[in-house]
């Protein structure tokens, strides 16, 4: 079943016009093995290069589920939102800068979930990855309660590179991982700009980024039953560094 | 569209014969308005009076969306686990017990999540009313990712008398509440028995259990945005605790 059909933009024409016209953001491409060497197929790459935008050729089975929408082989993603990039994000002065990285969350409740505790907690941006990572669609509006707009979020090609822009830029990155030694209360969080970067539901923290981390840390249990839910992990890392900061200077609205 | 069939026994005969000689917990009955004095629905209602199962009757319009089983205007919802009684539960001897009352809880996605945190977290019990609150269903199942097996379910008729017999029992009740003026981490969750009170996704825990609640605490935010999800709550609360009995005991598995 496929959901928030508003979500997709269906059609080579519609597709191209999409690129060459629209303002919507294209988040992502996906295109048919079987139609490569189309003329307007090859014009869809050649403007999604252009413009850095994703695309991916499937084997037209992976099509079926949208057979009821003329599709023609392409589909283009859009975003109901409008993203930042990474650069006016850095632009943008502030004292200290919070973050949260998902690195692979791929249940659009989850990801919801996870940016409305982030709003709650007074959190600058979300980066996520433009692949393996949910994108920002209705579910994830809907479980965000609306907080996707108010928000920086941050879509990216490449996280990996971007946590190296992001420690260039003073920023300390905290990777949550299962096998940490350090539990997550364990690190200060106050005074200093950090991400935080949460897992895969199933894999967790991919190895690239662990390896970049300055800190992992860990929720410790009281079971062997060690199997939060991303979202929840998310929101207790995230109010131990609220806690923090209202300790530290009575700072609450 | 009704998921999860198997928790459904539909037809006057099946639920007279599951009630009679079933193994299966039944844990609410839903009749039509318009069958009221047939004798089976006469059956029905005295074994439910009984046994102390919930039973309602709403209008015949409530059951359009079950038409494709031959429900006869009868539906019995089972159970997929075993539930625990109160005093079986209050019965089981060990030092401190930790438990979570759900108050009307609706959506069975957080219902899951907060039994799942509950469980990493080594708490005893869940406890819950059998209306106005999400049912043990597959879709919990699934949310707790199987850690429904893993604690006493409790579910009950009154939740204000039931809190009333927990204080009788030692226990303490934290009552979650958005105007609070304690903090979640001002109170000492070590060396004690005590229970923690969730709300509805939208209206919070009820003024009659507020009432009653020893401690009244929020989780304070560092924007206007005052809206996390009740299973992220439920976890920074849970996880609060956690962190004190391991920094007094050091006691991780």
């Amino acid at each position: 079943m496929v959901n928030n059909m508003e979500n997709f933009i269906f059609g080579r024409n519609n597709v191209l016009e999409l690129l060459q016209n629209g303002n919507r953001s294209v988040s992502r491409i996906i295109l048919s093995d079987n139609i490569k060497g189309n003329q307007k197929i090859s014009q869809i790459i050649d403007i999604a290069k252009n413009k850095g935008i994703v695309f991916q050729f499937l084997p037209k089975e992976k099509f079926t589920k949208f057979n009821d929408f003329s599709h023609q082989g392409v589909i283009a993603y859009v975003s109901p939102v409008q993203y930042t990039s990474f650069e006016e994000f850095i632009a943008k002065k502030k004292q200290y800068k919070k973050v949260i990285i998902t690195d692979g969350i791929e249940d659009p409740h989850n990801m919801g979930s996870v940016i409305r505790s982030a709003v709650c907690a007074g959190f600058d941006a979300i980066i996520f990855p433009s692949r393996r990572n949910a994108l920002i669609n209705a579910t994830v509006e809907k479980s965000s309660a609306g907080a996707i707009n108010r928000i920086d979020l941050i879509m990216v090609n490449s996280l990996p590179s971007i946590i190296d822009k992001l420690k260039d830029n003073n920023f300390w990155i905290i990777a949550t991982d299962i096998n940490a030694k350090d539990n997550y209360y364990d690190i200060d969080y106050c005074n200093m700009n950090f991400a935080i970067v949460m897992g895969a539901e199933n894999d967790g923290v991919s190895a690239t980024i662990l390896k970049k981390a300055d800190f992992r840390i860990k929720i410790p249990m009281l079971t062997d039953f060690n199997s939060l839910n991303v979202a929840n992990a998310a929101s207790i890392v995230i109010f131990e560094s609220v806690k923090q900061t209202i300790q530290k200077s009575g700072n609450v609205v």
